[in-house]
């Protein structure tokens, strides 16, 4: 039987994680905001506690998997937070999508603590959550990523190591999800330009469905518009490409394809689309070709 | 036995095509315009013909892979030319990457000669042409296509059929073109991100390789700097830019990414890269980054 | 009294031009295509020919003042054409704005007739045109320019002279285009800025015109969201900024803010504003924003 | 003879304005954090203080001119601070290019003290800012901009009032800094344009400066290629660039031309060249077409 670890953070990524993790034979002690959430895992064994720092031990491991920065810091800031708790020879597994110049931070943060903070950003949609087919991103210090390992094992398909530095899983995360976002765009282009040369969208997604995984999914949403439900949120991809924005421009990185997904994507959410799929996107380029785009129904 | 065909155009590509079709039993009428580039040919069986019209035989099969479109056009125009030649029931496959207009301008030029044009534009670099590794987009006719069949087959590993319109597969073809340069610029920009934050190229470009066939040999070329001898010269690539950009125009069709490439391109040949491998556009990326570039030794 | 001239393209810009001519006492021979267009002319006293070449005497002078490069060649390469006419001693006053490679082929094409080219393009609208209020950017065979000057005096309030060779004035030209439609774009861009900021654009495109005459104007049409009739059709800005982009890949000349305005004007074809003045791409930066953005009733 | 008022950064700009206060015969306790920068205001018979709050006296004014918003922050929210001392009928007139956003924070904060927050920006370097040739954008209570109006008189040539809201006067102020950053990309790329096609940058820079106030000296800065010493530092214009980019985000604004500038002055850092004239991202175009660019000797 393993250790019992502590989970915050249970929407639709850090919930089918937790599961998995359950599964695997992991006792957990979970927290999340909106209680409600907490329902399933209550059901498969887990304690469910009132308060983030209480899903912590003494030495113990705490994953956690939030929205953006601002919540995470705000976790880890609190008072008690789950790092005091944790204290000395504890591991803080760190899932979400931040920015490099936080993770640094809350690493140093977590080292005046004697708690070891390990970068664990992943790849993958719910569906690969839930699949266990997630990619993760880590770095952090060698002893801590090593007790890590059972853990990203239990809930992917497989793991890179970028070092020591706390920052550089998440610069790799940004880069991971910028290519797919200029895939977005570079997909969004091409189709209108074939429609309005008289080649159908769809004729043209499967062909490009046949030579690339990375972009076979986008293409066929695009060449149906459906944009609804949306697998990952417009306004999701606003806030990555905006995390991508402050990294190249702190790092002085000009990046002009970032910044035309910017403008892009900055549009989709003035013209109301925020809660589209971030794919959606495309609508805008079909609407400057003159194509009258419309959501499939 | 395969009935004899004709070729115009042996160059990295042309050249192993007509290899191929030697092999699969095709008896063949071969031009070049740099005669010395027919050698291999000629011992291997074919006919070295000293003018293009002479590849032609009446109501026979011709295929083209020439530089660009007015190298083809300046062919198909000559007087007398193998168009002239081939007359009633001849077909002319033309694999080479030209711009959808020229290729629609072409298809009725045939028609006033009785011949049909197929467009087959082709998706590979020379080692998928010697390995038969090529994708083939095709549009025309339908007998003739049919007709065009086993050549298509005796030189590719699959292809999708776009329909009647003669410029539908160039359409396609550049599409997919763009695709490609598309991630070679997002592959630089990432790349140059990742470096800047730390994190070497190399780690990115090998973990992107496990995901993304697409991006998996130009992100080692990035991270190794090695942008010679080139697979496809900057200098082609700045043509298939134009040819999209001139079609995304004639179409009235926005295409932002395609103008940053196309800046991007042009500053390769500014900078005097043209004989470099089209990724090298990575080195404007370092230099605007601050880095100093430089391609490996 | 001055000698007889010759005009042909009696457009929005020609016929004012030509009108200042026969008033500061220059006869003439005119020529449209459309006819109807000559009849104010010929009431003050121009003679109409039926045929371009007609306009022309030998060792006399031509001016032109066409649509585009295509229909300036189309007239100086007709058999009989008025440079044919023009002969030994010639010159040909070359008013339209067109690429400076046209400039330069017609200008050998002329001198192969010993007819002298001097490029003669205006900056100005209509109004300017009729109170001789144009500037004149000319270049050219030196003897040529001198014997141009009155005419171009009668004309304008001022000439720059750039030269010897016939490609200069039309790239100053296209500097000066280009720097006007640049400022139509940041104009439109800071306007919405500031609306949605809860500042109204006229307030600030009064401020800003009081400190820049040459922006006054248009902030004056976008904030007010008049856009019809047009000054300058939002088609002729797309022709010059093709010819700017055209001049600038030949030139091997990244020019960034030259594509941006590319994709902003092929937008607004696309959009279907061909016809409103060429600042209405400003509806297009408004639509982007969310502002449900309409040409004022 | 006036009232004492306070000032608060004697940096390029706030020296010169203090100075015209004393002429104006406002008497003043002035501070600045370098004091040496001081010593001529003291010799004209300003107070210096050590402590910024001490500038202030009970419902008196105090002007503030400093580098950026988390330095006037900084001063506003120090304990003590300069606004505990104003207190109850005290005015802070702001001088500062700051984002409008701050502005909204700080007039808030203001409130809170019973002190009257004016907005009021400029425009002009510090050549203008000696000589009174500044213009003023203001905005905020109604009552204090009366209080304020002789003490912006006798610092400018002109006064734009944009109303109640504290952030309107920096939202103008921006849109103008952006209209000249803008101007400077223009100028930078059809300088370029006209040297590639030979006709000289001088000439060029001599016709634009005729017809337009706005452009006139930067077209001739970068005609010579003089860009030290700085009249307004790259450094600061990457500054500007930001809090645009960053109203721009906040308000939901795609602005693609503020985005190439923000890549254009990143890249200027990135090469080294904080510190010389922000028009000096023309040696980038320059560098991207193949010139090679250096800094006038």
């Amino acid at each position: 039987m393993h250790e019992t670890i502590g989970f915050i953070g249970l929407g639709n990524m850090g919930e089918p994680i937790a599961a998995n993790l359950l599964h695997a034979g992991y006792r957990q002690r979970v927290y999340n905001r909106t209680k409600s959430k907490t329902a399933r895992l209550a059901r498969e064994g887990a304690s469910v506690v009132d308060h983030p720092a209480d899903v912590a031990e003494p030495g113990g491991i705490v994953l956690t998997m939030l929205a953006d920065d601002r919540t995470l810091e705000e976790i880890c800031y609190a008072q008690p937070s789950f790092v005091d708790r944790l204290g000395s020879g504890g591991v803080h597994l760190s899932l979400s999508t931040i920015s490099p110049a936080t993770a640094r931070k809350l690493a140093k943060h977590h080292e005046e603590h004697n708690v070891e903070y390990v970068a664990s950003p992943v790849f993958g949609r719910p569906e690969a959550a839930a699949t266990k087919k997630l990619f993760v991103c880590t770095s952090g210090p060698a002893e801590a990523k090593k007790r890590a390992q059972p853990i990203q094992a239990a809930i992917s398909q497989g793991v890179f190591d970028f070092g020591a530095d706390a920052g550089a899983a998440n610069v790799v995360k940004l880069c991971g999800n910028f290519l797919v976002a200029a895939s977005i765009e570079a997909l969004a282009e091409l189709l209108t330009l074939a429609e309005k040369n008289g080649v159908s969208k769809k004729a043209v997604a499967e062909m490009i469905g046949k030579f690339s995984p990375l972009h076979a999914g986008y293409a066929n949403l695009m060449a149906e518009g459906r944009f609804e439900p949306a697998g990952f949120r417009l306004a999701l991809g606003m806030k990555d490409v905006n995390l991508i924005m402050d990294t190249a421009a702190s790092s002085v990185t000009p990046m002009p394809l970032a910044s035309l997904l910017h403008d892009r994507w900055l549009t989709g959410i003035a013209k109301g689309r925020e809660n589209l799929d971030w794919s959606a996107i495309a609508l805008d380029v079909d609407e400057n070709a003159g194509i009258r785009a419309e959501a499939a129904p």
